[in-house]
């Protein structure tokens, strides 16, 4: 019976559409287990730009700072990415968040429904039974660096950078996590060429020393893109820097089926933001087609991580299964076998979800 | 009728197996032409260390200058991975050798001989006709910028750069060759986030007028990494930046089968390198089970891009068909399926596919 304050942040694109029935599952989870959960909304992103020329206005970083926990849509929109010259962007607003609030660790739990065995380009044969837990860094890297122009606007430069207590901190919640998982850690970096990533393995290596129960291995990231696709069951909890992360989280939505179905968590020093690792997607903006199961999930990983909820959480991924099982897909994540009856909306496949709550 | 002068450079681990392979079969088509190959050998990576202390010695370099073409193995060594500390690597000597030569446009063929259907983990309905030809630049980015440590060694960092003319000129490499293609080029980067991607994609965007019959689009890297996976065929060239293209090619040999089965080849300013994507593979170093294949293929870009020999390298290709056909394959690229004696070690499937030129 606890009383929470759940900030909303759809940001662009299809955020709006799938964390309106995010928060949907969270209402009804309060009713059911009864919890009291209040809420507001908060601007970020393209949307935030157009109404305050900012993309993450002050106050909105104020509301998250006082709110027990964020659910969080996505940011981004084509105008600025056609447009390299663009001052102020959209992604601008989710860097400033995830830095400002101290979001250092984002955890991206890739797993794969039985049910969706079928949707992944991926054999199921290679995918059954894979669960990988990713541990990206998030607040480092070339994301944060100091960047700019030189020699007239002719030359480009990035810098990344990371510290020794920055990758000690997220290595620590990695082999934590590990040990209550398969006791399996992948650190991955790129040490035979970058200098930050001799650093990160240098730290990794001292940190296993604390864990002596957990295997650690070390690999290179042009081989664990490739390894992901060719063994993904050989992962349990991988740790990587952000760009990296990045990327190869994205590569693996395609071990869960699709994007559509993944979840993640930031968190750090104070409020934590869960969010759909899917993007804006303008493509299907409006159409109300996009799959809304990463923002449930995500809202189970709030739920879960945040507020200590761990039956609450259950019953959201529960209810996505039966969902699933039921043979109910939203387009994204069907396949030649669905029939086109059990093919549904983002409003119509949360709706199923909320029947099973 | 022509004459030439080839270096080989074996390098480290399977480099040495595979490459020897490699230089049988230019024996081979030089007999079967009419051409004079002659050849000398050069020392890079571990094995030059070891002789002379240093990953490049001069002397290889000068040869590597002096010769019409390079058939490269691998370098590295698990050695120097595991220890972050390491000032003097092999891999230094291939960056160095890369710069050295000006080799500034790295082209990395993805496709799937038919054969190989089954050997890939993703399902042969996504994988059949699917043919990419990657341009990856090889000498700017966050592999040569500056890097270093500062705060007691706490704080590591490296530069990644880019100017104009770096882009452009690997930008209408790949152009180029879209047009005798599908006439298709996606562009990858991080504009949303970084600024060298920002000064790559306005670079593109401008040269992509001098191309009008091309048709480009501009991908994410974390799009990107998703979408090779799920619809590999939606891609005919693909140009990216060093770091990129590392990640992305390797990954993309999951679509070619085996990364056993990738041959590469580093052009620009003089002397063309060609080499496997794979890497040094030590823990299969000296058993006689590497895949030469990578090795053979890249004889065969070699003889088509250094010596414009159209026939002899279609000559090569098809006699690797043939021994494919033939349903010889090495362990990398073996299925359930394949017969026992049918799985060929290094020697003896080059020997197959000597008997087939
Ligand atoms: C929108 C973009 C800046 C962001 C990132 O690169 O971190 C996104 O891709 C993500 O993974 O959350
Ligand atoms: C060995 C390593 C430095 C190299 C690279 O990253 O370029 C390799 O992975 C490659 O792709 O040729």
């Amino acid at each position: 019976m606890a009383s929470k304050h759940i900030l909303i942040v759809p940001g662009d694109g299809i955020g709006q559409e799938v964390t309106a029935v995010g928060k949907k599952v969270l209402d009804k989870i309060a009713a059911k287990f009864g919890h009291t959960f209040t809420y507001d909304e908060a601007l970020i992103g393209h949307v935030a730009i157009e109404a305050t020329g900012n993309p993450l206005p002050d106050e909105s970083l104020e509301k998250m700072r006082k709110s027990d926990a964020v659910l969080f849509g996505a940011v981004g929109h084509p105008k600025y990415d056609n447009d390299p010259s663009a001052k102020v962007r959209p992604e601008q607003g989710l860097l400033k968040m995830r830095k400002e609030l101290g979001l250092y660790a984002n955890l991206r739990p890739i797993k794969l429904f039985d049910e969706l065995l079928g949707a992944s380009s991926i054999k199921p044969e290679i995918l059954k039974g894979a669960d990988i837990l990713f541990f990206r860094e998030l607040t480092g890297d070339i994301y944060f660096g100091e960047k700019g122009r030189k020699n007239n606007g002719d030359t480009a430069y990035d810098i990344a950078e990371y510290s020794r207590f920055e990758v000690e901190r997220i290595a620590r919640k990695a082999f934590e996590a590990a040990r209550t998982r398969r006791k399996k850690l992948c650190s991955v970096d790129k040490a035979n060429v970058i200098e930050t990533s001799r650093l990160w393995r240098e730290v990794v290596q001292k940190i296993a020393k604390e864990y002596p129960d957990v295997e650690v291995e070390h690999q290179f990231v042009d081989a664990t893109a490739m390894l992901l696709i060719k063994d993904p069951r050989r992962f349990d909890v991988v740790v990587t820097a952000n760009l990296f992360g990045d990327i190869l989280t994205d590569e693996a939505s395609q071990i869960a089926g699709s994007m559509g179905m993944l979840a993640s968590a930031s968190v750090g020093d104070g409020t934590g933001v869960y969010e759909p690792i899917h993007g804006s997607a303008h493509d299907i903006t409006g159409k109300g087609v996009a799959n809304p199961l990463a923002s449930i999930l995500s809202a189970a990983l709030l739920l879960d991580i945040s507020f200590g909820m761990k039956a609450e959480s259950e019953a959201v991924i529960s209810a996505v299964d039966k969902v699933l099982k039921a043979g109910f897909r939203t387009r994204d994540i069907a396949d030649a076998q669905t029939p086109a009856d059990k093919i549904l909306g983002t409003d119509a496949i949360g709706a199923e979800v909320l029947k099973h709550l």
